[in-house]
């Protein structure tokens, strides 16, 4: 693939800001977007100039491949700005790595890094004033690739359109996370695509996870579509599990992403002493855990919550509830993960970096 | 979910017709477009008046669900012209529910039939020039629907938008095929999304079928995500196996899509005497019956290229070739099912419906 790596990046500004329209404190998730947006094309087996410039709808033709065939990736990051007025962002060639890894396993083009690493920075310094300080406020990034050639073949196009688009963010807040231990539905197959950050992964869990809110429950905790018998994953974060001291967490795997805040939240707690054991978790060993009263906590790691702990599962029409716990794993974890985000304790793993 | 019955269907024309720029002779399946398309709109929880319209590019947000989430389904069908200019659709209720199952399992509203099959009926009267006499020239008919709320959290979109666009397409010739089977990538899980036309299950499928394509195969046969024993269908494509006089196809299941074309020819093959057996092939059966001469043919089945006969496989790193049938099923089944859709045989079975 030929990569052009010369060019500097275009700016169009818009005329005027509209973030004197946005209630910073009444903000929901992933449903405003500031003022530009980073767009650069592929064409001719090449990558054109990337160019930042106002955010606004595009035109797409009905049969491009993206609307037929899902060819699409996405990748969700944060940007932190403290108390001097910097930004950083948190473990960024993470997530460019894993786009390009979900790149070639949807058989699209991989970014150049200095459209998607040099082009966040620049469009993060543009669109810097929506990033409130304070721990809890970020901006949420979100990188996408989308199959734009058209025709109704189903082929993988020869054409592409990456960008970044932002929105800012509160703390994610999603209130008391019950969740339904998955039966009979599954969100990714044995060399299928799971691992990817692939569109089509998350509206294949829509459904189910429906039926699961209208039976009371806020997320699916997936199994392994064979058996059903192994703990994978929730909906966009994965899961640990607390049995007595212990932390169990899957094996990242084809069926698994593999999380950011899951690989960090291992080297936090292992540097505190906790015992993580990274293997698969059976439903049934939780079930007996939760029975004889040593399952202690069960918590999701993602970027946008960053930790969600949740009280109860259910499993086969039972509901096993979690205790409160005092010293709590996930609290602390989730304490000590924000504060090296944020710049409020000592980033001895070398996580962040500068904008 | 409230349905609006009561619509006429609005029509806006072209000012000039591009049929003209066309040659019907050298079309490339799925990548040319008549004049016009229908458009419906879902918004507040209501299905608004579908319109036909100018072909054109549409504008969508950036955040559209439809990029990241993929939400996204469509169907395949054909219009096929006969002699007297008549216009005939093949089943198209099939399609019609098996577009609304796939709404349903991608959490999307149902299309009311008055959108998609009057809808229908009506461009395909204002493409009619479009649809070309002569057995292997059709119109390919493209429904589909994408999530075009905007929001990058991974929940359903509350708007959607249903169109159908329409291409001109000879035959679908696809020279020699020699097909892989699958020994360790799969395109749907049990409990996935493998039985509805969902956008993201094609995708998925293009890096694995890039990587035969370069070992020179020019399909997928897809086996069972679990223990990749059976063998399931094709790309796009339903697929058969003759063992010496009998037809064995397996059945559909969450994993596979309910084909018109596989459940015609089970019909048509039964009503000439041929035994069909509808159960799961293994691939050992399939090796098994290679080696001893018993394995007759493997053809695929699917409205685009109809039937597509197989002329060899290839597992385990061994090539079987198929021998060469003087009394071809596939090719005989070909030739009935295809009558029947231009009308050249009598159609006992009432599946064609005339626009
Ligand atoms: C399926 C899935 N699992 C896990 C995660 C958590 O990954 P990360 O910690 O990198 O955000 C995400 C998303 O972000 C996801 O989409
Ligand atoms: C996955 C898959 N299998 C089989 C088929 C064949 O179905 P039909 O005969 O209805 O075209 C199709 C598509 O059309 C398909 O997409």
């Amino acid at each position: 693939m030929s990569l052009d790596t010369t060019s500097e990046i275009e700016i169009i500004k818009v005329a005027t800001s509209k973030i004197d329209q946005v209630d910073f404190e009444t903000l929901s998730f992933g449903s405003v977007f500031t003022d530009h947006m980073l767009v650069c094309d592929f064409r001719n087996g090449a990558w054109e100039k990337p160019i930042i410039k106002p955010y606004e709808p595009f035109l797409l033709d009905p049969s491009a491949k993206v609307f037929h065939y899902g060819q699409a990736i996405f990748e969700g990051m944060k940007a932190y700005k403290i108390e001097d007025d910097s930004i950083w962002l948190f473990r960024p060639e993470e997530n460019y790595e894993r786009f390009n890894k979900s790149a070639v396993r949807m058989c699209m083009p991989e970014v150049p890094e200095h459209v998607f690493i040099d082009g966040l920075k620049q469009i993060l310094q543009l669109e810097k004033d929506w990033i409130k300080k304070g721990k809890g406020n970020t901006l949420y990034i979100r990188p996408f690739m989308i199959a734009i050639g058209s025709g109704v073949i189903a082929q993988p196009s020869t054409q592409y359109r990456f960008m970044i688009i932002l929105s800012p963010a509160k703390a994610y807040y999603s209130g008391e996370v019950k969740v339904l231990v998955a039966e009979h539905y599954s969100r990714a197959a044995n060399g299928g695509i799971g691992a990817a950050k692939a569109a089509g992964n998350y509206s294949g869990q829509f459904y189910p996870t429906q039926l699961a809110h209208n039976a009371g429950f806020q997320q699916v905790i997936w199994t392994d579509d064979a058996t059903h018998t192994k703990l994978e994953e929730a909906g966009t974060m994965n899961v640990f599990f607390r049995i007595n001291d212990t932390l169990y967490t899957a094996p990242t795997s084809e069926r698994i992403l593999d999380g950011v805040t899951r690989k960090s939240l291992i080297d936090l707690a292992r540097r505190e002493g906790i015992n993580v054991e990274i293997r698969s978790v059976l439903v049934s060993e939780l079930v007996d855990a939760a029975k004889d009263g040593s399952l202690k906590e069960i918590f999701g790691a993602g970027t946008a919550a960053v930790v969600n702990p949740i009280v109860g599962f259910q499993y086969k029409d039972v509901y096993y509830e979690l205790p409160k716990m005092e010293n709590s794993f996930a609290l602390d974890l989730k304490e000590k993960l924000t504060n090296i985000q944020y710049k409020l304790a000592e980033d001895t793993f070398g996580w962040t970096v500068e904008v």
